[in-house]
């Protein structure tokens, strides 16, 4: 392995970002941030393509290597760090974090990302409104699903991945307005969550690259 | 664990069912199908959303208990099965796997789903030209990763869930209209991966409920 320090390509509001700084804050690795202003477009910027041909963030250098896809970069570090496990032992409950991170990472987040919304826009639609509607009927899955895995977190009483997934979903919830008492469970624990030391650290507000006005 | 035959909730087109269905052939696992008819809404009802609360297929008992998301079902197969394994064993291929899954399955596949098409074509959008622009910018970016990654298949010589999950995105390509001829690595790949058993009998167009209109 490389004795290089690693370094996350991330941007502060990216909820995939946000779930993979919370993951390396979890993990307690050190690593340096190099940041990619997506509304500037410089993820489309030939040097950053290089790095992840995605044109998305984030990405992380490690161990010499280049990884990119947040799920995928998580699943890497639980496997090669597993101090700190983001995963159950038993298989049928790491499947049950798994499938609430599938929930999240593919079924919501990517309908409410910013290159659907304005396409919505484009054609006259109501941005938000999509953006919420999606919401509201992705988390009343997880509300459900939450209501036969959860203990003090998502699945049982340890934090997992679903747990690093949902908080930047709650995050884009509140942007979009989504009334979170109709999710009890959901907002219990992301509240509770967010009280964690990891957590807090990689919230968007807390990036060196989130403008101030964004953070009233 | 159960000795029960596992039983598969299925639907011919959708592509994350035919991603489950490629895997539990692959690895010889004789499964009964349940049919979940998408398009007369079978997976809202209430028998269903008991099985999957997502309100999609598949979902899958097995071992007595039920798994929902196909690439949660994937990786629990892959642990609880490892023969005829679909995950390399080196971290970084593995990485290198998973992140060509997650470009497919939570990049690709959710923008160009039934329900966001529906609201495209319900804002007066084109859902067709919808579906091929967010397939054609997705696999820009497989297409650059398969040029570092791939060999016979897409991550090196061995088929893996990359592959499980290529095939059925090229299938929905090839119902969009998708000029394919731009991608020649998804091209091949997808080809030859096409002639083994386990995808052939996965297709949309062999299963029990797949209309015969369609299959033309």
């Amino acid at each position: 392995m490389s004795s290089e320090k690693p370094m996350l390509y991330t941007y502060c509001r990216s909820s995939c970002a946000f779930r993979v700084r919370t993951c390396l804050n979890w993990k307690g690795i050190d690593c340096e941030y190099s940041f990619v202003g997506l509304l500037k477009g410089e993820q489309k910027e030939e040097k950053y393509v290089e790095v992840n041909p995605y044109k998305v963030v984030p990405a992380l250098k490690i161990d010499g290597i280049v990884l990119t896809q947040s799920v995928a970069i998580m699943e890497y570090l639980e496997e090669t760090r597993p101090e700190k496990p983001l995963l159950p032992k038993d298989p049928h409950k790491r499947a049950l974090v798994r499938s609430l991170v599938q929930a999240i990472a593919g079924d919501i987040q990517p309908v409410q990302n910013l290159r659907v919304l304005l396409h919505i826009e484009s054609l006259g639609g109501d941005k938000k409104e999509w953006a919420k509607h999606t919401i509201n009927v992705g988390f009343e899955g997880v509300e459900k699903q939450l209501s036969k895995s959860s203990g003090k977190f998502c699945v049982g009483d340890e934090v997992t991945l679903a747990d690093v997934c949902l908080v930047p979903q709650v995050f884009n919830a509140n942007r979009f307005g989504v009334d979170l008492s109709k999710f009890p469970l959901i907002q219990r624990i992301a509240n509770d969550l967010s009280e964690l030391e990891a957590f807090k650290k990689a919230h968007p507000h807390n990036q060196p690259d989130c403008p101030s006005e964004e953070k009233k």
